[in-house]
């Protein structure tokens, strides 16, 4: 196998048990993939093999481009957006795209470009978007008063991804989406939109979950009582052994997302990450060669795809697939 | 002005002051500009009309992508470079890069490339790749055995960038560059290149200073006593405002490097980043409107650069130009 270096490599029988697992809880619609964790066609591809074919987006860019490969019959944009040209090009695509919002603000804008569906955005306890659920009522009719076809609501229980307890996680996820429902009840509409890989099995209160880093994993995520497997792998090349006890690889912090910290090496410690460079401790130097190959895991697995431009299927040392990275930027 | 959001934006009067500054204390060639920091020719082109012809890459794509441009008079690899396919690029590159090696391995895999232009890289400190500085001088003999052209040595002090007190910094660099002036007499050639922007005029010691930060900063380099100007900004739209406090722009960590932590936003309290949102405590949300524009100061600029396909010349509201990004990945 002779990959170039940095690589991200994805194994493929991790991302099969990945998909299975959650079609086993969240079968078709009841999971609608959120792209922006792996911004890939081709892996929505094989989501939409295994019959989920409902996709939710964090950009334009990844609702333009999910269309274009024939992957937008369902798209929901769950971010709100306000910029007019980004606007008019979610009006662009067909079939319509469903559009969050949560202010008077944002459902104006999307009429005056042309968007014809939204979804209510409800602040279910996460300090981010959403309007509060006594207000979704109100919006949703000033949308529908404007000729919008208002398809539900969705809230984001980000805040309790990783509340490590099971039962204390069901509790919380249970008073969140109290708030939802509440507003579900006042908006009407067919969509509960809800949840992310922290809750797929445990909100069992929307009828659809976004969830997106199931698929291949990160190690913030492997910390939970998640049945998933970490399926994405950073792969380097040894550049430099120092016999004080470290090694430099060439898979630095421009490679790896880094805001829930360093990445993990399952053969010693990270010392630091630079730009280009990761140096890791190691008890044995000697038993490492300049050009051999390691593998790291990263910790956040959303901002690390997005840097990079393809990632590797493979099986053992078989290369199987590359994928580009097509949904990236904005 | 209407820029699409989110977007890095360059202050034109900041740019002009930092290519000046630095140009002052660092003529010609004893600045060779890092296009690391900013990855694009069309910023390397400004430096090159300011007299600094010579500059220093990170990765192949940034070396091809500069030579391609007709910046390629003299360019330096500052890094190991390991996989074959990557050094075969290298060697194609005409006039010939010089690269950086640090033992038997990497000269040999260089070597055997055809790879022409070779420089050794000393540890100087800092727990990365180098040499020790006693073992230099045979590597370069066993290089120039080869037929290769060793230009001289490099030493990164990048454990020193962040010594906030002069004196103090002045003192440890002299002592690190000690390291680095043993191996050059060692190796002999002409080429003593060291440095960066945190001490682009405190080390005297090196012959050429591989600085880039300087040229749009960061919130972290902002904290020392440089002469230099912050002037790069991301400029983000207002999204969703919440009566309890806060504002939620369109701009989160994957289009921030969040290795240094969040951005800075001189209109209150950055709460925290998503992937696509920063959630911004203010003290009267009223006196915001959604679709308002306002920006964040990135705290690591190289990283931040990377996750971006262009920038933007402003001058007041007035929108100058565009940059490609176009020296990203590997």
């Amino acid at each position: 196998m002779n990959l170039p270096s940095p690589s991200l490599v994805i194994d493929r029988s991790a991302l099969d048990h990945n998909i299975a697992t959650i079609s086993e809880t969240l079968p078709g619609r009841h999971l609608r993939p959120h792209v922006k964790a792996f911004k890939s066609t081709a892996l929505a591809q094989r989501l939409a093999d295994a019959g989920h074919r409902t996709f939710t987006c964090a950009t334009v860019r990844e609702a333009e481009g999910m269309a274009a490969a024939g992957l937008g019959e369902d798209l929901l944009i769950a971010n709100e957006i306000v910029d007019r040209d980004q606007l008019r090009r979610v009006a662009a695509i067909e079939p319509a795209v469903t559009l969050a919002v949560d202010s008077e603000e944002t459902i104006d804008l999307a009429v005056l470009a042309g968007v014809r569906r939204l979804l209510i955005d409800v602040n279910v306890g996460l300090p981010r978007c959403g309007c509060v659920p006594g207000d979704a009522g109100r919006l949703a009719d000033r949308a529908r008063a404007a000729g919008i076809d208002v398809r539900g609501v969705m809230g984001y229980e980000g805040h309790l991804m990783m509340v490590h307890d099971r039962a204390s996680r069901i509790r919380k996820v249970e008073r969140s989406m109290a708030l939802l429902l509440e507003a579900a009840e006042a908006v009407g509409g067919e969509i509960v939109s809800a949840g992310g890989t922290g809750t797929f099995d445990t909100n069992t209160w929307a009828n659809e979950i976004q969830a997106g880093t199931f698929l291949l994993g990160d190690t913030q995520y492997d910390a939970l009582d998640l049945p998933f497997r970490l399926a994405l792998t950073l792969e380097c090349s040894v550049l430099s052994i120092n016999p004080e006890g470290w090694l430099v690889v060439n898979a630095g912090l421009k490679s790896l997302g880094m805001d829930h910290g360093n990445p993990t090496w399952l053969e010693g410690e990270v010392m630091f990450c630079s730009d280009e460079h990761t140096t890791l401790r190691c008890n044995e130097p000697s038993t490492w060669s300049v050009g051999d190959r390691t593998r790291l895991y990263p910790a956040h697995l959303d901002p690390t795809v997005a840097k990079h431009e393809r990632m590797w299927l493979v099986d053992g040392e078989e290369i199987i697939d590359q994928f580009a990275i097509d949904l990236r930027h904005w």
